[in-house]
Order: C-alpha cells, then structure tokens, then sequence
C-alpha cells in the first residue's frame, strides 16, 4: 500500500498590481493531506477537520482535481484522500487551491511524476472551477511551484517562475464573508487606458523589483489603481490598515486573492510583527472577529514529507 | 572655447505591449550634434540637415530641452547648438527625442555632468511637449540612459533600467505621415478590464524575459492587444509584414512608437537581414516608398566623441 503525506501552503493572489497574473506561497498556514494509492478504483475523501467541506467526490475541489488527473492517467487506479484543512475556506488565502494542488501533486508522487508540474496545474484548476466558477491559476501555481509566480497567459497556461528576495508578510483575516463570485462582480468591465498603464508600469516594476532584488522598487510598484479602490470598501479598516502599516515601514500591501484577508510585505521581521499588532489594534476598536499570520515567501511549494 | 560633439541615437517606444513605459535605443540610425558654451547668453540653434526644421529657439525641440536646463543652471551662460539630422522627423523613431537628449546631455557635459541624468529627462521631456504634446519619457529615456528602459511612472518619474539580452531590430519607415497627435486620438479611452489583464500579463512576460535573457518567453510575450489592434490600421502592409517576420522567425514585433515605422525583433542577424528583405519586397509590392535599417539595441544612449 503505497502512501504519502504532504503539506500545501496557502497563498496570495492577485499580488497588488497584479490582479489574475501574480501569486505568492506562503510558509503559513498549510493544509496537511494524506493520499493513499488504492486498486480499488473510484476517489473516497474524508475530512479530519471541523469545516464541513463536501466529501462527495464532485462537490469537493480536491475531488475534481482528482478525477481530471485520473481522466488523463492511463491506468485504473483508485485514491483514498484524507486532509486536514488548516487554511480557513473563504479566507482569500488559497485554501481551495491548497486541497487540489496538494491533492494531484500528492497523487502524482505517488506514480513516480507521471505528469509534468504543468498537467498539475490544469488538473488543480478544475478545483478552483468548482469553487468559484472560473479556471484561475494564481493560487494553483505558486502553491506547486512555490515562491511568486507569473501566470503570463491562462488559454494556453505560461507560467513562470520567479526570483524574489526574502519577505516578511503579514495578514489579517476579518471575519466576515467575500464571495469570490461577488468580488469578481463588482469590478467594472471596462477600465480607463490611463488607469492600465499605470498598472502595467507597477506590474513592471514589482517584477523587475522581485527579480533584481530592489525592495525600493518593489515598494513603489506595490499600487493597484484598478481592483483595490473598488474591492477594498468590502473589506472595514482596509484604508487604516494600509495606511498605518506603511507609516510603521511596510514595503506595501493590499488584498489577498478577493480578500477578505489582507496583507502587508515588509523587509525585517520586526517590522512585520509591529504590523500585526497595529492590525489587531485597528480591527479590536472596529470590534470585528480576526485571526493574524506573519509568515515569510514559500519557496518550495506542495512538500512531500514521507 | 568650449565645444562638444555627440552622436543622439534613434528609440523605438511603446515597445509592443509597453505602451507609454518601455523603449529601446538603437544603435542606428543617430543625429550628429555640436554644442558650444558660450558666454554670450541665450541659446543659438543651426540645422544643418535638409529638413527644415524650426531655428527658433521655443519653436524647436532641442531649444525646448536647453531652455528648461538653463532654466534650473545658477549662472548666465549660452549656447550655440549645430544638428545635423539623420533620424528622420515623423518616423516614430523618437526623431525628437534624440534632439532634445543630445542637446542637454551635450550641455551638461560641458559644464562638468552639474545635473543628474534624472534631471536631464525631466528637461528634454519639454521637447516631447512640444512635438506631441503631451510630456512624455519613452524615447527620451533610453536614449540618455541606453538599452531598455521602462517608466515604472512618469509623474512622479521613476525610471527603471532593464538589463536586455542581444537583439537584431529590422524597421521599415513607409513614407506616410502619422501625426502623434492622431495615433493618439483614435486610441479608445475605456479598455476591457479582461484586454488590460491579457497586457499586463504580458509586459510582466516581456520584463522577465529580457531581464533573463529568455528569448522564448520575450517571443511569446511580443504581443499587443490594446493599442496595435487600433493603430496598425493607419499603416499599410502592417499585417503582411508581422505574419512573414514571425514566419520568417522574428521573435515579434510591432509599431515604433506611435508608427509609421514598423519593427521586428530577432535573435540572429540573418534572420534580421531576411525579414529586411521580405519587407521591401512586400512594400514594392505595395507601391509605397519606404526606408530599411538593420541595427541592434545601443547600450550606452547619448553618446560624447569629442
């Protein structure tokens, strides 16, 4: 009986200026998933953790991922699936990218890397389908790849792989409820060409900043004059949030994925702890429900640990 | 007496998907350039080309750029400024651009390099104002700095340069005119969110690209659904000569700055020599006169020989 257990991290999305090209791995929180490979054919799930997620096969986006690599393998074979999710559902974290990422590299393990990083990725992104409605690959690939990565085009997928220097991140997860589906529904259709070139020139500097390692750069380009102005009046004390922790010496931030977490990127540590607690300062006068992380860039991705 | 010769090289913006933040200067063609300090003030402009551009010092883009730098120079001084022209005017070859460069890179060398080369842009942009309206740093930046230069922002400037791997630029000029003020108008206002999404995944493609010398990932990223679709239509033969270039091997190409010019990008020199080819013969065909260059990108920008 062949088994393997893994971890997979959560991750950013929709990486400032980047909104659907540029996600980021994060060292914490991680979903902890056990894959057994099993004659028997069929996907059987089980959930060790207290959300009530789906265990039926096709309601469950670890299932879905599943059933699209088993469409594609060759031979009938069967998975017995179990996780711990530790990455809270609706976070805007990746946690439904965490379970089909983890769940197909988990299975592909397991068959010797049958299928490239990239089958991995199309496979997981009929998780993400499942849960929201739409093929996205910003929390799919940097959870395989690690580290941030550059979704240049999603019809056909390239992706791209790259360099940052260490980060220390911070998050704040509200306690309250974002629909991805609604999130996308509020953005606009058309923007203005003075806005995307703004944009642009932001995309192109935090990805020159990431890959020459120039944390001022990085830190001027961390603007989105597009999704933010218009997704952060769902989220309360994101204009406080932001503000303080860029007096207390944040590179930057904004809203992870269609939020309702938020985060800031700094340079030291301390900075990012200072950061925490001005965040639970701040969401302790709203009086709203919160959890906090501070974290660093996950450079590895989905780790097999026996 | 004081003198300074310099060579001021020709510059393709809105380098594809870049528009309004990336260009590249070229190692040919340039405009040759005398500048005398002098003590008598004011400043004194001679064109020695056949193109009968304006002598009168507001009226002239060089005049513009020494007149914003003796604007912020603490002592009364002049200049006696002699051009002599070969990138010809109205080719979207940043024709102005290497005037109002070379005339303060020339006159702050002569007076021992007293601005920074930040400042430098700052001044010749009055040049751009005055030849298109609007200031702006997409010629006249890579041809102080050289290479590949993206404007992270204009106001306020943040100048960024990118490493480039070597690159063979094949340019056809159809002898029309199209006025920069025009290419600019038929641009739409609003852009589809999902278009601008498409593009900043692609300038975020086109910026690793070149700053890892990955000659695949700049090819597929060469592409422009914003402002090409709109633009090339003013340019005949445009589609012709980008379907045989890339066919012929071009890694991709498009409008130099806002045309007529059109350029093709490639790794090798013969493929560069045969898309030169293809494109007479495809503008002989045409019947329309046309001027060919076969260059690489210029590193060094504005250039002092004496």
């Amino acid at each position: 009986m062949k088994k393997v257990k893994i971890y997979s991290p959560a991750t950013i999305a929709n990486l400032v200026c980047g909104f659907d090209i540029l996600g980021m791995a994060l060292n914490h929180p991680q979903d902890e998933m056990e894959l057994i490979l099993s004659d028997e054919p069929g996907i059987r799930i089980k959930h060790t953790d207290g959300y009530n997620l789906p265990a039926a096969v096709e309601k469950n986006v670890a299932g879905a991922a599943l059933l699209a690599f088993l469409d594609e393998y060759e031979e009938k074979i069967g998975f017995d699936l179990t996780i711990n999710k530790i990455i809270k559902p609706g976070s805007g974290l990746g946690s439904s990218a965490a379970s089909s990422a983890g769940a197909v590299v988990a299975a592909n393990h397991l068959l010797n890397n049958f299928f490239s990083r990239e089958d991995l990725v199309r496979f997981a992104m009929n998780g993400e389908k499942l849960a929201s409605g739409v093929k996205h690959a910003d929390n799919i690939a940097p959870c395989i790849y690690g580290g941030v990565t550059l979704i240049r085009s999603i019809f056909p997928l390239d992706l791209v792989s790259l360099t940052a220097p260490p980060l220390y991140v911070t998050i704040i997860h509200p306690q309250i409820e974002v629909k991805t589906s609604d999130a996308r529904q509020i953005l606009r259709k058309e923007v203005q060409l003075r806005d995307a070139v703004k944009q642009w020139g932001n995309i192109a500097g935090l990805v020159t900043g990431l890959l020459k390692s120039d944390y001022d750069l990085i830190s001027r380009s961390l603007e989105d004059v597009i999704v933010e102005p218009i997704r952060s009046i769902l989220i309360p004390g994101f204009d406080q949030v932001k503000k303080q922790s860029k007096e207390a010496g944040a590179l930057g931030g904004g809203i992870s994925g269609s939020g309702p977490s938020v985060f800031m990127l700094s340079k030291e540590e301390t900075i990012s702890n200072n950061i925490e607690q001005l965040m639970k300062d701040i969401y302790n006068k709203i009086g709203m429900e919160y959890h906090t992380h501070v974290t660093t860039i996950n450079y590895e991705g989905v780790k097999i640990i026996g």
